[in-house]
């Protein structure tokens, strides 16, 4: 028989959470005992796994040492109340909240920068980036050495399930409120979201910028091995339930050989070309999808040097979630 | 008593046309009659003008020596076909449908190059540019100078009304099916609009480029007066009725003075700048207004010489109507 592991997800209940699950068991994860845990409030829930209703436990009262390895799905502010507990009961980790610094726990896509979780010393301590950043490694990844890339330049129009299940709710309260022509009360938004576009999802810093366009800079340089490349970014919250989509922009040190670039993406784990003229978006293609989209792949109207994309991911599966699962997978044979 | 002109607005049904007339009446064009046009299937339907509907009548049959200006607000098959009948006859003419060559009918933005103006002989002909670039335009010439433009990466998020009133109505219909929960059967847009991104507007080229995409490059190269400028850009289609949005980045020749850039946009004719900490959106701000909303005003991350900016205007008004009348207004005094 093969070795099997016993395993605990904090944050259970959350969208990220309950995927995470449904990944783990699509994926035949060679669990023993899988632990759910949540706070207080979504303590006494349950979700399915495996075909029973695993009920969902408080957090607060887990003992870590039931477990070699936790998930930790849930905000920054949980990753830091109980990651301590964990590492101290000798339990690995995988972050999925950006709480933990790069020094202590280094962000992994698979696809982008697996050699690092070989460097790691047990317990494991590994952060899964933003959903953005993942999507945007596992893409920029194969193209990084063949374009010596300078600079990416990208808006990411993010699906309202980044902010949670709340999120997906108001939108589709708003909505339905504006198609029966009642007047609008934004609750969950602090204005109308639907028909509309934020500009800003989080609140900015004095510079301007938001915590979420800082994350993504930080965590795509970190994953890419590029401390110094240049990245700009602005996300944007669209009227989307489940799917991110990117407009990229790569300024490359030469003329694009666009062939090689398609050949590359071809080649790569993790993303689906699609053919030229056509395009993906976040409902058609992305949503329920284990890989990437990408699309308009193409030149400047008349830079050579430049490259155009248009990505576009599941944020919850792919862009967090699976990725976490898919980090689990190449450590478990450490893991004992 | 002031001069008065006797002028036509050809494709008067559509949703440009319409508001076309709207503004006319507002701003108290100098109109002693006016000749409402479009084709045969259009023709016999009316349009609000001063208190009166007037009717609309076939652009086939239209005299053209009966004004002294006409809009050409319809496609660009209309302007190609009946431009010329129309300069014959004496008659100036401001095009809004991009038919016409630049050296036939310049790209004008008053707020931008009005002085281009004065180098025409009549009878006049102008092209007033599609909705994104004089957006854009009416933004980045108080900026060229301060910043000495390098270079402007941007995505586009176009509200559907761009493609017309049937696509407006395609994706009020879109969303009320799948709220209901019935099967989406796309009709103007070849899949779902509602709660979803579509990456491509219209057909694109062997590059990848779409018309939009390279109309927009030389409109706006054109307007600015800075052929060579790089531009990076990329349409997408947003599940917005009315409002276009614009992220932009902007690449200085030397490091951005934000104060001096927010006493520029302050200063500018056709600019609401909106705080810091704030930002505009299409539905909240744009729709219905005069100005050009920008919001998101900051640097790059770590890069100084960087400007990023948050766009936002009402397509069919600011972006497009208002500017043919805006031209207008500017050629009058020279019509007779």
């Amino acid at each position: 028989m093969s070795q099997t592991f016993d395993i605990a997800v904090v944050g259970a209940t959350g969208t990220v959470g309950e995927t995470l699950v449904q990944i783990l068991e699509e994926r035949d994860f060679p669990i023993a005992n899988l632990h759910l845990l949540a706070s207080s409030e979504s303590a006494g829930h349950s979700v399915p796994f495996r075909g029973k209703n695993v009920r969902v436990r408080e957090v607060d009262e887990f003992d870590f040492s039931k477990v070699q390895l936790v998930f930790f799905a849930a905000g920054p502010a949980v990753t830091l109340s109980f990651a301590p507990r964990a590492t101290a009961a000798g339990c690995s980790l995988i972050d999925l909240s950006g709480a933990l610094p790069a020094e202590q726990a280094p962000q992994v896509v698979p696809e982008a920068n697996a050699q690092v979780l070989a460097g790691l010393k047990k317990p494991f301590q590994v952060s899964s980036p933003s959903a953005s950043a993942t999507t945007l490694a596992v893409v920029l990844a194969p193209l990084r050495e063949l374009l010596d890339l300078q600079r990416v330049t990208l808006t990411a129009s993010l699906a309202v399930s980044t902010q949670g299940r709340e999120a997906v709710t108001e939108l589709a309260r708003q909505t339905a409120e504006l198609l029966n022509v009642r007047p609008l009360e934004p609750r969950f938004f602090d204005r109308q979201m639907a028909f509309n576009l934020l500009a800003q999802v989080g609140t900015p810093d004095a510079q301007g910028h938001t915590l979420l366009e800082k994350r993504l800079v930080h965590e795509l340089r970190a994953v890419l091995g590029q401390p110094a490349l240049k990245i700009s970014v602005t996300c944007v919250q669209a009227p989307v339930f489940f799917g991110d989509s990117f407009s990229v922009t790569l300024a490359s040190a030469r003329p694009v050989d666009l062939a090689a670039v398609n050949a590359a993406l071809e080649a790569a784990e993790g993303i689906e070309l699609v053919e030229a003229g056509d395009y993906p978006t976040p409902v058609g293609d992305a949503v329920g999808q284990d890989v990437v989209y990408v699309g308009r792949v193409r030149s400047g109207v008349d830079d050579p040097a430049e490259l155009n994309l248009w990505l576009t991911s599941d944020n919850v599966r792919k862009g967090a979630a699976l990725n976490a699962v898919q980090v689990a997978e190449l450590l478990i044979k450490d893991l004992v």
